[in-house]
């Protein structure tokens, strides 16, 4: 005889998960949420005062840091990561975040872990003022392995269809402000495992190797993804840019062709910075190739900006009130046919 | 030395894999879009003429069903039972749909699933008229074994503030129509799988057992989660519907409860209608008690609507029209306290 419970879902457990996460899920609530928790849907009422309100949304996992973290058995800020990647993805279209969804699956639903992934997505909600109005939690027995679990989310914001950026206004002599990253954000993880712990030096999660002067490997990949909303709204709102590029899978140059397009290129002087001391851990770890380097990770830049030169002061300046370190790495040239 | 496709990311076939399904996610692109697919955010126009629009949303799985998917290599149908999940889901609050995003994790990303999936996804959107605005695509080796793949979607909703569904207009002798699902639709895969594949009697996936009917193990349990959107606008502009219940995880009664609060209470005759065959299938298989069936399972009945008893001729009249064999299963009535 199979009951549910003998075919791996526990129902109960997963009411125990629930009643853990009501206070974080309530903590993040707002003024737009209309309606209570539990219902089928999550509702949100379109804010007043826009002439062509345009919603944008995006939807992101967090790759294999999700492994990382089982790996390091931290899950608390896992969910951060999540958010911060998402906002990021709809703040860099000039948008502001209106409300946020989560989907987490796991073969076996641990309270304990589960409980702190989510209060992660909470504490990233609640930073940028959006309420957690909806969430999707499976248990899918066989489809993950014991422990392991993938985390993914959508976040849905606003913008004035005047305001929107999307490339289209980035011209020839236009400036590339880098931001910092926090570290290697949520791109390349497959490829920073490989380096870690299945180089020619297995390291194990707890090592301090000498390139990251006291820090452990678990701690440097762990690195919360940052969010980059305040510097973003404060070049839009003064009116100083042309366009963003949020960083992620495909580098610096990747990311920030999204927003040059033909006939105009872009060019990057990989020189202009720093790089933190985890991207050549990874880099001499593995032996991994320049190209491959620059392709898969921010490399220390987690945010493309792009200003025209006569704003460049004030944007740099702007930047600096914010608490930012602004860096010029390149800029906007016609595309040569030589 | 590493490079990242080493490591077990190939961005070649990831590119070959976004060039397939561009076509199909072009099919759905609808009047709001606005902005070009490729950017970091989807952008989506909030349509006019509402006096206090209320986006609603809904994030969403498939369950195991993927694995029932991967098991008989039919994968072009699983995109639609997920987007007429999430479409329900929000339909049963009085919303129409507006857009979807979707998202696709797999160990390695194999182009010819990869298409067959998002085509379902499209197919599904385009039944509804929203466009496929965002979506991401995961190649994670090691959290997914090689073949398998996870799933799950965002679909975001509009309503006028007044015509929401949530449950408070529910009242004392309101009718529970049922309306027929068309199969397990994506809940209960678990349970469904245990019974077919690790029962007494082990079935292969093409086997037709007898219970079926001539049709096969793999053809029963990939019956399309069928959608509801036209039977619950019917209604809804029809004024004849107190509450709807998308009878999902939990059962026909738990999910009425969702729009069934104290000190109201519900009852289901559950012998109103005839089961259909798959349930008596999988019962058997694994002789699963009646109160997990219940607990678990649609058993036959895909959606409910309460009605209060005076709108109950007009409304079955309304959804014959649609189409559908609506079926009273029980109603609502004060909870007993004796």
């Amino acid at each position: 005889m199979a009951t549910y419970r003998e075919a791996g879902v526990n129902l109960e457990s997963a009411e125990a998960a629930m009643s853990r996460i009501a206070p974080h899920i309530a903590a993040t609530q707002t003024g737009g949420m209309v309606g209570r928790i539990g219902a089928f849907g999550g509702f949100f009422e379109v804010p007043q005062g826009f002439r062509r309100p345009i919603l944008v949304s995006s939807v992101d996992g967090v790759g294999t840091k999700v492994k990382v973290a089982v790996r390091a058995k931290r899950h608390h800020t896992i969910g951060e990561d999540l958010v911060n990647h998402c906002v990021n993805d709809i703040a860099v279209c000039g948008a502001t975040p209106l409300f946020f969804l989560d989907y987490f699956a796991a073969g076996t639903l641990d309270p304990g872990v589960f409980e702190s992934v989510i209060s992660g997505v909470a504490r990233g909600c609640k930073a940028h003022g959006m309420p957690l109005i909806g969430g999707e939690t499976a248990e899918m027995p066989d489809l993950y392995a014991p422990g392991e679990y993938d985390l993914a989310g959508t976040v849905v914001g606003i913008v004035e269809h005047d305001d929107i950026l999307d490339g289209s206004r980035v011209a020839e002599g236009d400036v590339l402000i880098g931001l910092p990253s926090s570290g290697l954000h949520t791109n390349g993880y497959t490829l920073a495992r490989y380096a870690s712990f299945k180089g020619a030096r297995a390291y194990s999660i707890d090592d301090k190797p000498p390139l990251l002067k006291g820090r452990t490997v678990g701690e440097e990949l762990l690195q919360v993804h940052r969010s980059y909303l305040v510097p973003i709204r404060a070049l839009c709102e003064a009116g100083l840019v042309h366009a963003f590029a949020h960083v992620t899978g495909g580098g610096i140059e990747g990311n920030t062709r999204r927003v040059v397009s033909s006939p105009l290129d872009l060019s990057v002087r990989y020189e202009a910075w720093t790089r933190p001391s985890v991207f050549d851990f990874i880099q001499r770890a593995a032996e991994v190739p320049e190209e491959d380097m620059r392709n898969t990770f921010n490399l220390g830049i987690g945010l493309v900006a792009l200003v025209p030169p006569r704003n460049l002061n004030r944007a740099q300046a702007l930047l600096s009130q914010c608490g930012e370190r602004p860096v010029t790495i390149g800029s906007v040239h016609r595309h040569s046919t030589s």
